[in-house]
């Protein structure tokens, strides 16, 4: 048996760990094939210590309700963390925002954050439309050097002032390791975009922080490699990991990107992870947000990340697939019917007093970082 | 300018566009360019007979009133019939049900039709269910020789029985040409399936005759492609086509396709024909095919073609991706609210009395053959 | 156990079974579960008559050397007759060309027939830089029914008198399974094209005629699937299948398909038939046809075929992928040259002399229909 | 007009730059349009000092041939540096091999260097097989936390002995920005992987590097996308950049990847680069890779990346694509007709013997960093 800890712990929780372990009469070691786990993944055998090993029920009592402790493995790897048979489902909630655990809520703003007066209208517009939360890139991925890359840290204190300014949380990109410190200053949720899926070091790094995760699909990524991705966050100990959906690529070119419903119908039953999906990349044509939206919905998504822009025909960067505040109402509206749909709740700005009766959220399903 | 004939017209109704012509001072003449034209298309240039041409809103109220004129081309080739830019929409009525025009109606049955006694079971399921249409291949396309190829003409008297013990409306295959006059005696709609859509030969043939037609995208098949293959039967002289999105090949395979809900929605503004969907081949397993149908009509689907089995573990086609009566019932359920979120109307076999005030289907929108 | 018969069998050749069958002591009945095979699969049970059904080795020997019989099968269905375990390689000879066994050779020729004195002159062209096959359609699968859809009978007419002035062989395409006939009166090798390589009405009918068949994948078609699409030609009797890979679907818009080297480079271990590339509809354009064709050899295949016009600017049909003539030339140079890189002879139309020391193909490699 | 500098311009060569100004009589200014180009670029508008701004002609002359100084643009971002319509081909150099300008070159080795003693066991091995470069990860982009994620600094070392011991150049990649220095002092070309293609901070970090970058493209990277991949060196002044392709994602499971020998050959016209191919990769089976490297080379690459390991079905990492050396050697004396057929020279160990006559490579078509 393994004991896999968050790669967080610190050392009065590892004491604790030790002591439990002395207590059962057995010690744990590095396991002997290291060079083949996760680098800086905190995962110790768990050996005699002269008397036997007491059996599985016993050991895993004995460890996971401690600080620090993700969970006793049989063998490194097996069941991964982001399985469904683990636990029916994980709510993940980041300012006003919930999603998972029948709780549906709603990302807007702009692609890129290009100035400050502005990100502020916009940011009212979609609040008052029902969105929760603030998307606005201040690090832009593009695929040429020549497009907009985004304001920087610049971008970054509009964000930090919007957010002072109306109380919406930020969800916003980070594309580098060495910029994780000062996004994390103003980022309520933290988002790994589609070209970085698979950036293994950002996402090591992303697993050991105390911030909620939003995990975007590459779009030629398989739904495997995309688990395999929150898998790394997970292992790594940040369990607030909120999965995105935003089409992957076909070979037809009506629309940017295919939104894979299927994907987020099978998610939904296959991870207790939530999923959102991103209307906006995948139509990349602001004509076909609504209703790609709406499908996404239908499918089971736990919410929407949605581009709006004031001015769509201005905007710098992916201005194309930008809808109006006005446009946004409408999906909200139509969000919140497809949750009703199978019983779940979209959660506006206003819920608490919508949804006096909407149930407690248990302990033991909110994610921890 | 080019005068546009169904190709089904008939001696005296080619005898009222010559007097037609007469009248205007034109004459008609086979074009010039005649090689690079569809082989049988009915297209006639409109050339001076000695005075002028008139102009052309003149020429168009003068032929498109007549029975066998289709409508003025400018040119071969221009605005092709599907475009949206000629009519708002397409209504196709079938039995009791009807596609398009803000209606929207669901079609469920086995796969293949393998046994009698089990299709009238199933049929009777299926309409108390609320479908209006029965779904049920005589024929069957299979990538294998060895797999099961339908019953055949025996298939085709199964079917003819269940519409005469159930009144529904009845929905095949066809696979060959020579295969038509006999399923034509059975089908009130005919399908042409995602294999078969690049078959000109059949497309042709079935632009000429008498029944609606439903034609399936094939799953390797642009948008582009999928409406040319619409155009055949348009130009053809059959206007009764509903489309069928049915899920594209992609890179992943948690699904066995991946329904294009982008094609859906862009296909609602491009074109006036209705499009439905057909959630149970995009997903290939059951336990899917509700969320995956929820997003079609989310999108915009003007119905959904559902596979339908008493025992979907016993079928001998396909059936990992059939559903029983009662998921059927949930998604009839889950469909006719999303009707409603955009205004349509999903009938079920009794709305006649469920919607009283339904406005009538203006004439002029209503597809002919 | 089960004997597969040719579905040509005549009366003759079905009397000489069933007096072997007697002489054996066996009984051959229709199997049980008839439903699920192939419509008009000669396939028969061997069953006791009395005594025990002697042992597999002994009932091959009895059947196989009879005309009209294919084989023993165990199960219906087992061990596909495409596979490689069944035998080393099938050769494929259409009058001067050979396809496999170590042999290559070159198809070209217009897309489609357009004019018959231009066709002599292509083919004349084509030939005399190594060609030994003309190509061109008569009957032209068009995405829409506005592009020129061939020249039909006329253009096989053309076609006819083209193979008496130059001796070349005909390779064209067959649409509709009504067509065959006089396709047949044309046609050294019958084609099928990618749209059509899963309709299965025209494959089985294409099986059971004297005729050798080029068929090639779909653009959207499984390696697998490609293969059932074989298995429909060799089951009903008809063995000279020589496969050709052109190009499948992607998201990337520099070439029009992706020439699928993997493919060819499998399927020369998978199966015994033989594989050639058409390097012109993958690339789309004529600037990259000689390096693609190239590669195709290289991945190993037996030959390519290509779209050669004499002035590729004026072509009615895909005028943008032809390459004159010159280009031919150099690439039936490398051809040759790969060929000879693993051993293999590229036939071109003086092997005679070049060749002289080139080994008999045996007998038993050699396809029948 | 603008005037684009190397990122790493020193104060020395800025000050040239600045002298040829004031000569030309113009001055050299901040863009206005700042915040939409890339970070970083030192992209200077070229306006008036008062007496209009000279010609083009003149303003080419003054400033390209001063170091540091790249180019000058009509308009921020035209002309990409990529594009062949710049310079007829890049020759890039590292340790004995060469790509481009009519040479082509092998790299081969383990996919992860896993232990010392082996590794130097393979480099003798590829070596005497004719492969110039080593190639073999330390750090290893894995879809799964729990696969080997390399031997990260240990892994350094064992390249850094076996350079010492054979001489041979050393290919590996980096995974993170942060582990550049380290790699630097190994690397005699870094590689980016297909995982990282659009890792823009990784690029814009190592198109400052002093060393060539073996750039993969992304397997769902479109041809344009690895272009502006690229893009994100060159502009940074890094121009010795090499561009793999190794397969794009497809539909079919036959192979893992599907070379796109389509993108090759379009990339050999399109851009001065060079362009080798990943046969191995685009495999994923170890029997085909000697045909589609074949493949690869024919459609006109400049050379292959090929893994082998001595005892394949024992390495830990992607074993079951490796080939042995002597099949390495085998697909090495292809690689040589190959490029015989069309006037390049495979360059082996051994190529100073053997091609005494190989023309010198042009000084203005060598990359620079």
């Amino acid at each position: 048996m393994y004991l896999h800890l968050q790669s967080t712990i610190d050392d009065a929780q590892r004491a604790g760990v030790d002591a439990a372990a002395l207590q059962l009469g057995v010690r744990l070691v590095a396991p002997e094939s290291g060079a083949q786990l996760l680098e800086g993944a905190q995962l110790l055998e768990i050996v005699s210590a002269g008397v036997p090993v007491p059996e599985r029920g016993q050991v895993v009592s004995a460890f996971t309700v401690l600080p620090g402790v993700i969970e006793v493995l049989d063998r490194p790897g097996e069941q991964p963390l982001w399985s469904a048979t683990r636990r029916p489902s994980t709510v993940v909630e980041v300012a006003g925002a919930v999603f998972g655990g029948g709780r549906a809520s709603i990302i807007a703003g702009p692609c890129a954050v290009e100035d400050g007066g502005e990100l502020l209208e916009i940011a009212r517009a979609v609040q008052s439309r029902g969105a929760t939360l603030l998307r606005g890139g201040a690090f832009k991925p593009r695929s040429s050097p020549y497009s907009f890359q985004g304001l920087g840290q610049r971008g970054l204190q509009h964000l930090k002032d919007v957010r002072e300014s109306t109380g919406l949380g930020i969800v916003t990109e980070v594309l580098d390791p060495r910029e994780i410190e000062s996004v994390l200053e103003v980022a309520d949720m933290v988002q790994v975009g589609a070209r970085n899926m698979a950036n293994s070091s950002l996402l090591k790094e992303l697993g050991t922080v105390d911030r909620p995760v939003l995990l975007k699909r590459g779009f030629g990524a398989t739904v495997d490699e995309f688990l395999n991705a929150a898998e790394y966050l997970l292992c790594a100990g940040n369990t607030r990991v909120v999965l995105c959906e935003r089409g992957v690529r076909s070979f037809d070119q009506v629309t940017r990107n295919l939104l894979d419903v299927g994907a987020i119908a099978h998610l939904r039953g296959a991870t207790h992870l939530p999923i959102i999906a991103d209307p906006s990349h995948a139509a990349g044509r602001s004509d076909l947000v609504r209703a790609i939206g709406r499908a996404g919905m239908a499918a089971g998504a736990d919410g929407l990340m949605v581009e709006v822009h004031l001015d769509p025909s201005a905007a710098l960067s992916d201005g194309q697939q930008a809808i109006g505040p006005d446009e946004l109402e409408a999906l909200v509206a139509d969000a919140g019917v497809l949750c009703e749909l199978d019983g779940r709740t979209l959660l506006t700005g206003d819920h608490q007093t919508q949804h006096p009766s909407l149930p407690k959220i248990p302990t033991h399903l909110r994610g921890t970082a």
